[in-house]
């Protein structure tokens, strides 16, 4: 496509920088308009294994497209390798889109490639997008908050760092935790996180829904 | 404009139906694809004091634009007569864009609204987006989770319904709260909820971020 008009799409990629893009929890129809025009501008488009693939077809005919979609268990070496391919490719003078499923910012390493971007004196913009744990409940139904019920929410990793050991989250404060609770890839430490809240006081029937695949045609809940 | 062919933005919105969609923080640019293909064909837009007014740019010549922005002190009364009104336009046979700013379902009453097209009988879509609370600090640079320092963030109200009194919002299970607190709506509230954090245990030299007009030009923090 590339040639693709896009309202308050804003100026278009420029050589020499680096764009931080969320492509929201899966449905293309959540991309924004932002991203949209950036994903039609850039020369390199660096993208993820969750961000949403229709999206690409925006991209310009002879921009050049990089999977760097990491395996789960070999995230450390590959997201060194994903911040030095973004710096050495604004430095040849590519316009480069990191294009990352979900919100750069939200659990999602988007951070890191920041602050590679600073210390190698490139500039960078940040674009933030959907963020998965309050669009798939949405496409359930499910508000995440509701006045008079839910005051607040709360998005935590269910899947931490395991050199970080397991105090780093503290299921007695989150079993308190006034509002609607939403793990992002917890489905692997399910059975511990419910009873650990569980164990802290959280009701054995306190309401819960697990989404996969969520606002896309996969989605199942 | 109206006629803006926006790629992904799915099928033009459907006479008889209400659509809760979000317009996000502020930049239109964040304004998402199905979004801006909801405005672009809608017969009538009902819009938000917070939603990004530029893009009412999308919306038909001919569509009726009525703005529904509340004052903070009389939202009961006034929502009560969105619903109606929203439902009443429905079934008169308009295509009906409810645009809010933010995100329907947070912290906003999105879920009100899809609650009385449900008891009316009218077909909804929601249409998720980006949330303040995660863009305005991006906007400042400021990652809400980051690897190691932040395995979570809450988005909380700063403004609750004065009839709740004030046990709602647990401080206690904020101030242990293993990551980013994001308040929403709390200026008027500021110093008492840092004082009922700081008594709860949180240190007082955590860092914090004021943001107002987050995205926008009148962006301060």
């Amino acid at each position: 496509m590339g040639s693709a008009e896009i309202p308050f799409g804003g100026p278009a990629a420029s050589a020499g920088t680096v764009y931080l893009v969320g492509g929201g929890p899966g449905d293309p129809g959540l991309v924004g308009l932002r991203a949209a025009r950036l994903l039609a501008t850039a020369t390199v488009v660096a993208y993820d294994r969750l961000a949403p693939p229709e999206a690409l077809d925006l991209c310009r005919d002879d921009a050049e497209l990089i999977y760097v979609g990491k395996q789960p268990d070999r995230h450390a070496l590959a997201q060194d390798e994903i911040n030095a391919l973004l710096v050495a490719k604004a430095r040849a003078g590519d316009a480069v889109v990191r294009f990352k499923g979900g919100d750069p910012f939200v659990l999602a390493r988007g951070s890191e490639e920041a602050q590679a971007c600073v210390a190698a004196g490139v500039p960078f913009e940040v674009v933030p997008a959907v963020t998965a744990g309050i669009a798939a409940p949405a496409y359930a139904g499910i508000p995440v908050t509701h006045r008079g019920a839910a005051p607040a929410f709360a998005v935590v990793t269910g899947h931490e760092d395991p050199t970080k050991g397991a105090t780093q989250v503290d299921y007695d404060a989150l079993a308190r935790f006034p509002g609607t609770l939403l793990l992002y890839m917890g489905v692997g430490r399910v059975r511990e996180i419910a009873a650990a809240l569980v164990a802290a006081g959280k009701p054995v029937t306190t309401p819960v829904a697990l989404v996969r695949w969520g606002t896309t045609r996969g989605n199942r809940r």
